[in-house]
């Protein structure tokens, strides 16, 4: 598949158009930001070690049923995607109270949750990627309740599938975000799944091994992400 | 019914105790207050326009086969009311984009809602009574899935007729603030619902007819309060 010119770049990776309109080339960069993009920094070889988890983390939901934008890793920084019109919300699930939810609601980093939370923010830059709730979105204009309910069903699978992957690795699966996008008349997960976008604590240590080492100046950045993967290969071999 | 100590003092009323343990007296005072208490203000005969008017919708909903707290008006401050364990939630009803939502989604004041938005927020003076969603508060242990959807069901049936009504005295009902309370094995609506708890838009001229005057420094606030009362008056008899 030819790599073709670049269509957008985000903060963490840059989408090219390929000779095959339906698909597209994710480039994964260095490249970390935090709160609304105000921190920024390099990663050296971050790009390299998310596109290595998520694709493996993609082909697993594809191999339980999940219907995902995942085609296949082309090489260490980048992966060819089926191109989907992301729904600008982020589709976050929570198992321990943690970040943002824990401020919110007043409850102690750490507590866990006696029922999964799903958030739904509005992924828009400006507003800051504000809370919003099922009533709001429709109002946007951006989805309807019923496909809400498909994102939402799709979100809880993922859960499970990698609530149980993480654990068998010595990791607790503390909340993540995931994108969704339309496909033809299909919902696809999209996106990527990394540290950048999970919190993933040490089932044992309760260390973090994700990118809140960056946004909270932890430290050994890079090392999280490499102990995560180093689990995963491990497990998958 | 013999009036006995005070209760609680609220930002608005002041409850007392009663010789029916099942029974509280609400005092409605003419403080006003804004964005979290930070703006105070007295305004004279607020508490008994706000008495009167909320005595008057409860009157309406009880009416409607809505399940309130309210036995009847005293006098000119105070009404009787069923003592009910408050739910720490406030339920807002939106028709017409206002106010922090306008200002969460980035869209107009004044944009018609192509659906009904429910909001609830989590009733802690100390968070600033953040947005939540169904998940947060079944988290927080402050209610349950069902319990929710009970709650949802009666504050849409409350707008169906608060919305009717208003719209017959030339006023649009743009949202409205709710709060729930358990007697026994029932939800009851409870609280007030009043120019303090609505936000009321002359349908011709878009004037305000609430809080908002006191909140945006628009002056003549009882004036609207005054003229809310008057229509209904001319409604009811
Ligand atoms: N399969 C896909 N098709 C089209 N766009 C996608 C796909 N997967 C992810 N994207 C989008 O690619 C963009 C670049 O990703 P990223 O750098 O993470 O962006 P952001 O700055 O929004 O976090 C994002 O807008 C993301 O939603
Ligand atoms: N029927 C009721 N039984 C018990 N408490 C009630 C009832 N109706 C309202 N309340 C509570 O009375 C308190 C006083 O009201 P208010 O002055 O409006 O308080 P706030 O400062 O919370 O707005 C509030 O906590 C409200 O939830
Ligand atoms: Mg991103
Ligand atoms: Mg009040």
């Amino acid at each position: 598949m030819e790599r073709l010119e670049k269509l957008y770049e985000g903060k963490a990776k840059i989408i090219y158009r390929t000779s095959d309109e339906d698909k597209i080339i994710a480039y994964f960069k260095d490249d970390a930001t935090a709160f609304n993009g105000q921190k920024r920094a390099q990663i050296f070889e971050k790009g390299v070690l998310n596109n290595t988890i998520s694709s493996i983390l993609f082909e697993l939901l594809e191999g339980k049923g999940v219907k995902t934008h995942f085609l296949k890793q082309i090489d260490e920084r980048q992966q060819l995607l089926k191109k989907v019109n992301i729904i600008p919300l982020e589709v976050i699930v929570r198992n321990i109270a943690a970040g943002s939810m824990a401020k919110r609601l007043g409850i102690a980093e750490g507590t866990k949750l006696n029922t999964t939370v799903f958030e739904i923010c509005y992924k828009n830059d400006e507003l800051g990627d504000p809370l919003i709730n099922d009533y709001h979105a429709v109002a946007l204009g951006i989805t309807t309740f019923e496909e809400l309910q498909n994102i939402y069903d799709c979100a809880g699978k993922v859960n499970e599938v990698l609530k149980e992957f993480f654990d068998e690795l010595g990791i607790d699966l503390v909340d993540f975000k995931l994108e969704f996008g339309r496909f033809r008349d299909e919902i696809l997960l999209a996106d990527e799944i990394s540290p950048d976008t999970c919190r993933f604590w040490d089932k044992n240590t309760k260390e973090k091994l994700d990118k809140d080492r960056f946004r909270r100046d932890l430290g050994n950045v890079i090392e999280g992400y490499k102990e995560i993967l180093k689990r995963m290969k491990g497990e998958v071999k």
